[in-house]
């Protein structure tokens, strides 16, 4: 069975004039094909999932798909508000042959998000979904938190997976790693507490940062499993500025204008959302200023 | 020019068996054109419109609006994450004869929804639209807050037409009523906030209440304009109770619930929503028995 | 028996070198007296109460009260994190003269402040409370906010003869009106909702701006009491932004800020708190241009 | 210089018919001696510190310094509302003996506590205290949050030496071993997130558990300075729940409760503070029975 490990960079989904840019983003997985990633993510949050549609959404999928290495894992992120679109876009991505899909929380109905609400939501969506279910813990962006006694009983199901806990919660991370069993995964959902999540018996992580500085994530990941823990420290170190500037800082539009930085296409963003200003770039240039994207040394 | 004013229930979406209930809703929609109501509101949060797919939206818009008092405004909910959908969406409802839209901030890039990007979505969706554009602020749900420098800025423009504020931050209202002209219309979110915002100026509310008790919230609003407050505030008073039951403590389950037993049909929620437990069913009943449905009297 | 009505101003600590400039304050309190307020509150928030020692809490009070018109009452702000603590200063302010202590709930240990703990701290209190007990409710400052059944639950005891409500939260402020009996009083905290709570039964209000702009705040609830609803809100409106600018916006700083700029001596705060900065000063009286301190009318 | 290393037990001060029990702390001090603990802090947020007098304060300082192993450091938490309250307090506990003082963020005036604020407070703090400062940065009781930069700055002055986070924010943590040098020492402020503090390259920790688990909590930092990182990470998976029920679950209440369970005298707390109910206290029984207070095994 598909089993959840490595670096995954949750990509960015390319767009020109408003429309998924098809060619930008194959070239875009080439770069990536050539990197150390284990695998992509699409329809993530740094996918600006939500400002896609449906028809949208599956077509990207087939596309990155398609167009990556059919001996790396593509995951798709198919969380919807409904069960029933959670369940029936979940089949669609399976059907385009992704090995796993991740599943956000529902996020507007917060107060009525209870540990039992959402084990319903998963465990009806992991009963039909054709491929493995990777639960979504994004709190800063969905008001919603997974506990540590749901995630415990969701990792019961054979066909629940792992988990991507973007909650930065440690102490979560470590309830969650405390209680479950060993085949169940947690990948750190960025690349800021990765080294503190791999110590604590994480398998990896998905990380916006990851779209920009795979090589350099792995590297972390690498010398974590070879006991060379003062090295791994150092990049995770080194990293978190610029792990920072393309998430809590400056969001997607931090992350588009660091890709156009490092030799990927960035391009716009969706509207709501807006292009990073002229002084945040140059601000974003000096922080990317020590990393080469190309460089596979630590 | 459509003026907004008045008290509007925020309808529920009647289900049976997962799908929309239209024969419930045509009763629904009877009873509501039958009382006090000014107009209705569909694909509100009580509507749960994130748990309709866009075919559904567009399509129980028009069955509201056909099937409901042509002299009576129908609004429809069509805010979307993305800028484009909440146009097309727009557009879509107007089609089917809606004579205003209520617009929902974006919610899931909580970080970057400044001022200047919610300026620039509420902007462009109200110049594409072809009916007057309502903003709706709900950050109990979205995360996302609209400040009274936003709000006043939006209200120049000339196809937005008020706000209906949910956030219950009464200086917030305040500010927004002091800052904007008087043909901008401020509307009350909830029930529990419905006299104070009047008395600060507001027009009306849309109130999930209003639902199952629509008389006596508009008997609130008559008794205010005819300057009868001790009346008013009374009845105000007496209606938080009921007010919390079918928002803030119960949601949605807990509208549906109290709709059963005040004579509309109320039927199930769309998962991942629950029902409420029976225990709380118990409990809602006690709440609700002091009020009578048909009841026009103060 | 003590009833508490009327605008009230949570005096500033007048400070110089450091130490309580008592010759400063007398000067001010002389101003104070000259205009409407109906009495004062010390070791309020605006007091920096929690900068003071327990000495100079006492003597601080004992001076205010024997420099202020004898015919109006002086409250004092007792709470402190003990229950011991704030009995032993509730007794020490009632043998200097106080009509009335003002009791802030404990803030350090948010995580066990129950409503049960609460109202034992605040039952044990009132008991022992030589004076009228005022509860204080300032979630902002303390993260502790006091519920509706805990605040009607304290109601009943004889010595608790109303609230201070600093959470502007209009929906627990009708909540408590609506719950509790006449003869217990309901201020507003802050002048920013003195008219929307007013409007739902309020009394009257201790506000920060009052003590720059008592005339003004008095001609609110005048005007209020007249039936003069309209001219009363204008005020109202007109106040926010002088009343943000001396509490959510700058705290003490701006308030004492503002005193230097309407005649009252303002003077230092004391450390950690910071002199507002020239910039800050600039736009502060910019917004202090259109009010006369000497002004009654409206 | 004094270094902080090491797992140190911030105390729960013993009290008895509302009075400090010295006889009753000196047993546990007696206890305390005989564990791994490398010292001890006194006056912390478990100690009750803002339910004690000043002078209680000081007392109880000069006690345990004098009855604690004169070999082993005592640090006494002297942070007040105010910058002058705070160095008279620091003052007067060197003068009895401790080996550093532990100062927390000013709480009141949230608002106002800019890095510049909160920078000057400590700044002036350390250029007073005649011993060693550490910062102590709690979030979750004052509201206030210490940054990585604010903290960067600070750990310049030459008589500031480290930090307590209590935070759990392992990014933070991340940030601030990664921007400071290495004689400024990070210490987990609790026992549930210990492990990954160490990883990152914390030296040691100050965790409430640490009152009744001091072995325990020592064999990780042992066993984590051995490289026997698996061994240590599942002792540090197995004290999570005791660490919950005496920290955020159930406070200092809890604390006592387990205190008096593991053959220490727990005891009263303090008012408002109340004590565990029986329910909990059976709970608390069964969470705590697979622990053996006298083990120093792994």
């Amino acid at each position: 069975m598909f089993k959840l490990a490595g670096i995954y960079a949750p990509i960015a989904t390319a767009f020109k004039d408003g429309e998924i840019a098809y060619e930008e983003l194959r070239s875009n997985l080439e770069k990536w094909e050539k990197t150390s990633l284990a695998g992509l993510v699409v329809l993530g949050s740094n996918g600006e999932f939500v400002l896609l549609d449906e028809d949208e959404k599956v077509k990207l999928t087939a596309f990155v798909r398609e167009n990556f290495s059919s001996e790396k894992p593509v995951i798709a992120g198919t969380g919807c508000e409904s069960t029933g679109a959670t369940i029936r876009l979940t089949k669609s991505c399976a059907e385009v042959g992704v090995d796993a899909v991740l599943v956000l929380t529902p996020t507007y109905y917060k107060g009525s998000m209870t540990d039992e609400a959402l084990n319903g939501f998963f465990q009806e969506v992991a009963d039909a979904s054709p491929v493995p279910v990777i639960l979504y813990n994004m709190p800063r962006n969905t008001g919603v938190n997974m506990s540590v006694p749901l995630v415990t009983a969701l990792s019961k199901h054979p066909n629940i997976i792992g988990i991507k806990d973007s909650s930065g919660n440690i102490v979560q991370i470590a309830g969650i790693l405390a209680e479950t069993d060993p085949d169940f995964s947690v990948f750190a959902g960025s690349g800021s507490f990765l080294y503190a999540s791999l110590c604590l018996g994480a398998t990896g992580g998905t990380l916006a940062v990851a779209n920009i500085l795979p090589n350099q994530c792995h590297r972390i990941l690498e010398l974590y499993n070879a006991g060379e823990y003062t090295k791994a420290k150092e990049i995770q170190f080194r990293i978190l500025e610029a792990n920072a500037a393309v998430t809590a800082k400056w969001g997607v539009a931090g992350l588009k204008a660091a890709m156009d930085m490092m030799g990927y296409y960035g391009g716009e963003v969706r509207k709501p959302l807006q292009e990073l200003l002229e002084d945040n770039k140059k601000e974003l240039k000096l922080i990317l200023k020590q990393w080469d994207p190309n460089d596979k040394k630590d």
